[in-house]
């Protein structure tokens, strides 16, 4: 799958957070940790570092590399605790007051939040808090959130209760890290929806969302948060509130294995990399074909490619180079240009494809569109069939859980058979992986969301759907 | 007086707003309108524009110039209503937090809002709405006002009833300008400590801080908004709401006649330009001296340089010259350039000074260190005698109206007698216009406050003003 | 007259030299020097550095504050020589290679130089080198000077000897500032064109355009370089090559008191501050009128006002504020807000001219147009008669010494009476100050290029002046 | 290998030229196309754009993504010819300076070029051209070229005639785009050390250094420029001229395909991709290993792995992650973080090297360093044994041919024996590529220049080298 390019799914963010005892500089490790999330959202991020209870943010639009020199990391570099986020969203103006951490005062200190997930009850928590005359300056959950905590917070004994109390309040996909002054807090959602990890670096505590990020800081890795465990450390150590573990099945989205998740990521002692082997694996028992040589789709097929090839005996060769010079403002091709436009994103090896019987894997097919494109280029370069194999199912229900899958309109397999598809995409044969066989792919095999495949939605979707979902315009309203 | 200069007072802002019939363009009104009133505020700006209820909004630390690009005046062109503001504060990370117009987002439909001024209550009022389980963003008091109004309207029928009833709330300095998803409404507080005035473009009716942003646009004034009035603009005209209006005393700040606001400008009757001549008359009446020229220290100082010329008799002349290019960015000379960094700003004409009995007039003396180096100047350039006029009596307390006259410690007349000053400044003679001069200066001379000068404050001070007074730091804080 | 603005004259350059012997920073002193010749040129500018025979260079199209940065001076700053250069052109892409100072590198060691003019043999000179193999990257005639004397280096024993040599070859105007790996040059052409000075701070010396700039960096000044002289100066102290000084008459362009100095320089020991009162007084002399106040048209009109004001005895005032915040990026309103844009930038102040007789004094009349928009403006604000008096004489000439004085179709008084002139501005009397009145405005009145009013070219205009004036495109060319 | 780190080896430029008949906008296919080259240069680039004989340009510092804008493209899209340029060289101030295209007018007409290479003759060349009174405004070996070739058309007919002669004095590598008003020309050394291509697209003539540019334009490839070879497009269509064919032996250069072009590439017939493969396919056969798994050092790592695997019968595996978002900004660890670098661009997948021994595939060692810390990431993450393989042999001599392969001392090679390398890194075993294997890897294996490998140089090195490769700092110079 491919940034900066539409038809494609995005996951909505990746969290960090670090408390250190030992002096070592917090906010440099939270630039370190975002690096390695930024696939986790590429639209704006930001870090919070606390020093002694003041808290000082920088976060804006951009890639970590754009929104933090060196000289705004030296401004953030006294601190014992940091927070960062990075955000996926749409283009455009609001994007900069959406930015995260967000950073709230109130009589009873300052709080920081970085969230991922999605709640499904957001616009009642928030009509509910503006009729009692709640102001509201982003458009995200996020502040949502965090005025159910601060609410809590008034008439808690400490910030863990008061994030334990806002818990029976929240409903759908969150996994947090809140920094208070003294203290780091991680929450994940009683589903687990979105992954949160535990890591040691020294005597210093990590949260994040991805194991890839503990590495990025050489920490080491020491568990998973439960789903719907608060993991809180401060001063006196790491500690544990369970009362939310268990009240509600584990649910993790299974899209992270498939394409969200770095591969060298490993999630509820699950491997990224080897899910995506074993889901080319299954796509090759569920749909094997005769044929020459498979190649992946850069960069999340290419796994699911190898375990293709490994399992049908086919040989595995690189059959499209990515131009990884592509960033934001490039400049699309014009309409009559379409088709160099995936050209010059993605080109094909002829030497590997040209007279050849091509097994092409892809992570999933969304809209089809870009699919067919580079069927054509394949075809263009020689290959005598392609066999398109995704290492998805067929996308056929809207995710409410912090993906941005959400109109049947656009979603190709809500629309055609499988038939169909092959057609318009142009190849030869095309084989989903089953909806069976999607949940088995990670080595824990259990206790996965597969809605948007299945329909089976683990806890009630949002009443009013369109209204709930991603950005509300920034003040629309009548008045009587 | 200088801008980017250390020693000098700072206006907080500079407000406008237009609600437009006839289909012009209100975004380009507001650009310009903002160029006139950016001598009152050069942090930060921003514009919001209300498109049938949707409200977009741009804003950012820097100049209006800066901030604004024609790409970004084009994307908010369209719209029948928009309100801008210019911005005074602190450099630093939380300038673009503080950015206004803020813009509020709640069930009866958005709200923004542009401040000019500073309560003294604000306060009290910000820990009541946090033991509420209120969030605050911004360190400014303007997110106070927008709340109170908030609050207010979620009981009351319409915008104006619920900004009524928040002035029976909000103590001290507040000119305001708002926009509801219809309607446009300009507040003044009732003592009217900032200017606030009514102009009309053929069907169209604009507010602003100053006339000089009517003319920028071509808009004729009509009147000043009185104090404690809310005047109304929606599609059925224009209607005012004088419920607060008498309750107290009009006390218009004088240090708006003397620095603040542009000599092109009228406030509350009485030209900017005219009042400081008469300052500068006064001035030669209270302190004559004997001499060969009278100069001005650019640009506030000009105007009573000609005032004190001409009552006087004593010619007028350039004496010193300002370059006009000194920017942001400005590289500050080292410690032992220190002289030199008066010299690249402001340059002596020795023709005019030299073997001369100088009389230099400035608008006022703060701390006094950059009176002495231009003073230094001007004698190496050949000046025989240098008597200084000050048209601002000597600033003895703090304000809590929205400039930032505020510590007694760094007021040089707080700690020293006028002979003293003149020693340290260096001058042959020193005269400070009068307590009873200055209240004199406006043409319609009544209903001023002069609390820096005379300590007579016309409504009580803030409880705590170390910490209601400008930015408090993003989140400090305690925790049980 | 204005910065930015069509219809108004354009100086070519600032140039600025430094030799050290204290370990001072030459940058910094460069870069201060700059700021005080910003007027002189605002498109592009560049410092030049020399540490011991090395020469690093940075220009860039914008002012000082735009290309400067504390990092960028910083990495300048070893040295003991620098020069500097200010310069004005046309906008648009060209303008980064077109930007100084220039640094050539040859067998017999580098050079970098600075100039400020232009010369009327560019177009034979460079025809001439092009058919020798040589190859042309700017389009300004500084690259022909510097191929000039490069090639004479080639057989000369010194800089100072190929320098001198090369000006028998140079015609027109030139100020020149060079620097070889151990000498700084200072140029001047034998009819002494364009200004260019010395100074001294402590041991070091400085060259530079105008005294203001010695002010800056708190230099004390010399003496003028003579029309021909070339003045060197390296570890040995200072000398000077008089070879060319004498072989022509005299002329200083008489516009540089008018218009492009500032007040505060001292030219050929005659105060430009001082001519421009003068100027006014003569105008006064030549042109009475019956009027309540005289005003100047800010910022270059002022002086002239002033003097105007001494002679005739009608009061001085301040007519018209200039929004000192327009910048590069200024969005120009469109076609049917045109009067505005006079407005934004130029404000009447009412209370002065409102039902008086004014005489506005300007420095000059290129094209009439915004002279005619200010006079609409005074006249809505309610002056009764408005009289011009221009400081200069009616343009009828292009000017071929370093100005843009070059068509005479835009210049009004070539196609147009003075009563005719009169009615298009809309003036109840119009007044020039006469031909024979403008050469003796500077103290030591002899002496002065006044072509663009007379005609009489002190020497030989360039053949093909449609060529040889300013930038040519780059690259137009045919080939058989 | 790795962009934007040291110990490794930087190509120096790519090169691109258009002529089209049909009307296609030549700027955007020019956009394209060094997209596509991006990987030959990450300092500057540039699009020079020939509009009727009226050639415009833009470059700068940057990737094309910075220094391009959609409106730079708008400003630059009429034209019926363009060439473009991106090139690397070490970063800093006089990066502007050398960028190309390079554009030079003259009396017969304008000339733009874009070159890449390096002149092994260049120091005698200039110095020549300097002692004839020539000036030189960049440090690279490309003024030299457009110098000679402006010098031979002076007295040539045509613009192909002098190119032709200039080419009898030109020595070492180059490959041209050359611009004139009305003819585009590709032109390659004798020896053809630097690749270039001929394609069509529709009526148009495309030149450029890889045919994954005219992929990502859509272009057809047609064959390649033969070494030696003038070919010019014009109106009349394509002609060559072959004067220079066949007068030295063909010598293209290894490390091409090893490493410098993208594998999707085919240069003089081969392909780059698979002659990576039959480099690791080659190192299987000459350095065997028993072993589970082999995987590759990202990007130019893994198509030799392949080859490796496929050879030796190992599975092929995904070892290492490469975060794709590391840009020039990114801030480098410090000091003590050393290792920590690696690991945020480079991350094992611990489950494909857990318990394994681990075959490592890289294209080249050059210091050692980076694979030192490659093996220690490895290790922690679980791998048994690790076995390099690299498939370029010992690098032992440096290049003068447009590489920066220059001094002996940072070759790990020169100074240790395999086994002491292999110690160094850390490695169980290591296997270079022999010299004789190198050669074979592109299909038609004849006509390589390997002297990094070998020191055979195909024609004599620059005598003083010291002074004639890379950049000379600006202006070094002494003078009697």
């Amino acid at each position: 799958m491919e940034n900066y390019e539409q038809g494609k799914l995005h996951e909505e963010c990746g969290i960090f957070g670090i408390y250190a005892k030992d002096g070592m500089n917090v906010a440099s490790a939270c630039y370190y940790g975002l690096y390695a999330l930024q696939h986790r959202g590429q639209e704006s991020c930001g870090i919070a570092v606390n020093d002694d209870g003041l808290i000082a943010c920088h976060k804006d639009v951009g890639l970590i590399n754009d929104v933090f020199t060196a000289e705004e990391i030296a401004r953030l570099s006294a601190g014992q605790m940091a927070i960062g986020h990075t955000r996926y969203g749409t283009m455009g103006g609001s994007g900069r007051t959406n930015a995260q951490p967000l950073v709230v005062n109130h009589v009873k200190g300052c709080m920081a939040l970085a969230h991922n997930g999605a709640l499904t009850n957001a616009a009642e928590l928030r009509e509910e808090l503006e009729l009692q005359g709640s102001i509201f300056h982003m458009t995200s959950d996020t502040e949502v959130i965090s005025y159910i905590i601060t609410k809590e917070r008034l008439t808690s004994g400490s910030i863990e209760e008061a994030v334990s109390r806002a818990m029976d309040r929240l409903k759908g996909a969150y996994s947090l890290v809140i920094m208070s002054p003294t203290k780091l807090i991680a929450v994940r959602d009683p589903h687990g929806f979105r992954p949160l990890c535990i890591g040691t670096l020294g005597e210093n505590t990590v949260f994040t969302s991805e194991t890839c990020a503990l590495d990025s800081v050489g920490a080491h890795f020491v568990r998973d948060v439960e789903p719907g465990e608060i993991v809180i450390v401060d001063k006196n150590g790491m500690r544990s509130d369970r009362s939310h573990v268990g009240i509600a099945p584990k649910t993790t989205c299974i899209f992270e294995y498939l394409y969200f998740a770095r591969p060298d990521s490993v999630i509820d002692g699950s491997s990224v990399h080897n899910a995506r082997l074993r889901a080319g694996a299954l796509l090759a028992l569920e749909h094997p074909v005769q044929a020459d040589v498979v190649i992946g789709v850069p960069d999340s097929g290419i796994d699911a490619a190898i375990g293709y090839a490994r399992q049908s005996g086919i040989p595995y060769g690189i059959g499209l180079i990515k131009n990884k010079y592509i960033g934001r403002t490039f400049i699309q091709p014009t309409q009559s240009d379409r088709e160099n436009k995936v050209r010059i994103k993605l080109n094909p090896v002829a030497e590997v494809v040209r007279g050849k019987r091509v097994v092409m894997v892809d992570d999933s097919i969304v809209r089809g569109t870009t699919s067919a494109r580079i069927v054509r280029l394949l075809r263009e370069a020689g290959a005598k069939e392609v066999h398109l194999r995704s290492s998805a199912p067929e996308f056929l229900n809207p995710c409410y859980f912090g993906t941005d899958i959400d109109s049947r309109e656009n979603l190709i397999a809500c629309n055609h058979t499988v038939e169909e598809i092959a057609q318009i995409i142009g190849v030869d044969s095309l084989g989903f992986l089953s909806r069976e066989g999607v949940t088995k792919i990670p080595e824990n095999s259990s206790g996965f969301c597969a809605a948007c495949f299945t329909g089976d939605y683990p806890c009630e979707p949002p009443k009013n759907p369109g209204k709930s979902k991603f950005e509300r315009k920034i003040s629309e309203g009548k008045e009587s």
